[in-house]
């Protein structure tokens, strides 16, 4: 296991600019090499929603996000495992990294119990009951048979009181344990191998997520992630709190922040460290009609873009924005085509994963701390007038 | 006129089989060469709905059609001219076939008055009123810049009385004169030329049928449509009319016939002299789930396929049915993702289209009868088992 994690991962370039840790790094799975700093689609179901995977490969996507708790309730392990898996089912080439399924168990499902063992919860689809333990996760994210797993933990409303967080952690980690252990039992389903990430906790408390990053990173995970933020807290604590933890993770494997986040937010987290993001924010936006831009984030209904006949970008060209107006997006999205949220979806995830490449080039070439201020500042400055 | 009219359209090949009116012939515009018979995709609201451009392209689409009636109401003539048209307005590079907007006025608005200058209406959207008049339509048209307008026609319900029927046809024959001739007063507006096609009505009355072609083809249209069928005659009278009709229209004009249909009402119509169609059915059959395939129409929501991992379609390929299975599709269907009717949607065009390619191309080697026989007895077989 010691040799298949040094292949996973190599940090390929640190930036040699002075006031930031933003890296440059590559990931090697069975399916694709992802070069970080890294943003992943989110998938939940099996499909990034109203984008299709060619799309996703036009923008050179080489990792998706799909989500153990939706995958397990619907279609469900036996359809997953009858297709051969994930990559089967949805005819993925490239990467999955898959949840442990306790995020939507927290915060979509019903008449939750936790105990130690793990937690039983009802369907929010049809009520059914369900035990997910450590064990069950890993038993799970075999069958799909995504290339990264993540590790069983316990999420936590915000703000919660220190004693709830640090009764949490314990719990944590003794799930976590349990996963690593389960996941050392146990053998891939379809031949290629899987990696296991931890999850870091610990609120917003400085020396819980101390002790958390210390507990985990004692263990041969293949990665670790800084869970349980960007969950209501100020953005400058979550930027605070993401530059403590990565000053204590191990240098040498991924640091994945989970959910986040804006374009400023990602910029501002690879600042401070962070490999891999995901976050639904993209296409969530985009089936509301809100496009990001260079020049920030739009809302496309505003009646200003009704006779706008410019094309939408043109500094991060999509197909969307090389071929259509903000005029004409507007119209679908008026007229309730469904197009409108497709485009709007390419486009964002365009926008997305062309500034993650951008961000790369940037550190590569010792330019990250200028790209990111120059970005910010056009971003913010919502000029729409030239 | 006339000059322009021979350049529009040409019969390139008549089918030598005995016992079919079958023809393959060329359409040509400013925009697209369209070979026919053609099947025109709908789109409405100037989006075809839950399909991209890049996609109709893909199955080689030479034109489309939108409605006018939408179009007026929204996004306006004000932005469609601004924008330079529909064709710069959703960037579409190849013809586009409005209708008149007729239709719509008489089945989807409320308030109707129709008297003999035109019909009154209010908008289904807000309430407003509106005035469409025979002029009205063309220059509404003219500002939409279609390559091939529709006249305005009196749409009745079926079944309608001999009486109303007489009556109508005599409006619409006037109403239809009064297009031509504001068609003729009027110029594009967009540097391309424009067509005029006539509306062929009379209900179920073949006499009527009779008159209202015979009346029309004096006329300097350059094409004819027959209108007022498939509106819940039965599928033996719908057929029987159109053979009726085609022996009547002229032979070197295009022959239009609004609304139909199904693969097997395709067929059936081509053998009777039909070079033109336009149906709503594969985009919003594909949005209910229903799939077209060379072995019928599918429910794919039907459990049967929820473990069937094999492809949908190996005859009429589409990127679709190389990639994904049923049993994929059906599970994005269940879990109400977008992407299920995006991809159905594409399905079905692309099937529609190819069939309308396998169509020419057997017309052109006198198979078109064996094609035909073969197609509905595969297609009604619903053998999904081989």
């Amino acid at each position: 296991m010691g040799s298949s994690k040094i292949d996973f991962f190599h940090v390929l370039y640190n930036s040699k600019e002075t006031g930031t840790k933003a890296r440059f790094g590559v990931i090697t799975t069975s399916h694709s090499k992802i070069e970080t700093p890294v943003f992943m689609p989110v998938g939940t179901a099996g499909a990034i929603k109203a984008v299709e995977n060619r799309e996703l490969e036009e923008f050179d996507t080489r990792i998706i996000l799909a989500n153990t708790y939706h995958l397990y309730l619907r279609p469900g392990i036996d359809i997953l495992s009858l297709a051969g898996g994930l990559h089967n089912f949805m005819n993925w080439k490239s990467s999955i990294l898959t949840d442990s399924g306790g995020f939507q168990v927290f915060s979509l499902s019903g008449l939750k119990k936790v105990r130690d063992e793990g937690v039983e919860f009802a369907s929010h689809l049809d009520g059914s009951r369900h035990l997910l333990t450590p064990e069950k996760a890993i038993d799970v994210q075999r069958i799909i048979g995504s290339d990264i797993m993540m590790s069983l933990d316990e999420c936590l409303p915000n703000p919660s009181d220190r004693r709830t967080v640090e009764k949490s952690i314990r719990r944590t980690f003794d799930w976590e344990k349990r996963c690593l252990q389960h996941f050392k039992l146990t053998e891939n389903k379809y031949g290629f191998p899987q990696y296991l990430f931890a999850i870091t906790q610990g609120g917003t408390f400085k020396d819980l997520r101390q002790r958390s990053i210390e507990d985990l990173s004692e263990l041969d995970f293949h990665g670790n992630a800084i869970g349980g933020l960007a969950v209501g807290e100020p953005v400058d604590v979550m930027y605070e709190l993401v530059n403590f933890s990565t000053d204590l993770l191990p240098f040498e494997k991924p640091r994945y922040l989970m959910g986040v986040g804006t374009p400023v937010d990602l910029l501002e987290c690879v600042d401070r460290g962070i490999d891999m993001f995901d976050c639904v924010l993209p296409t969530r936006n985009a089936r509301h009609g809100r496009l990001f831009t260079s020049r920030g984030e739009i809302n496309i209904r505003n009646s200003k873009f009704s006779t706008d006949f410019r094309l939408i970008d043109d500094e991060y060209s999509t197909y969307v924005s090389q071929n259509f107006s903000f005029a004409y997006i507007r119209h679908l999205f008026m007229a309730k085509e469904i197009l409108g949220m497709q485009l709007a979806s390419v486009h964002n995830l365009g926008f997305y994963l062309k500034l993650m490449e951008k961000i790369r080039e940037s550190i590569r070439e010792n330019r990250f701390k200028e790209f990111k201020m120059n970005f910010i500042e056009k971003y913010k400055s919502k000029d729409f007038n030239n």
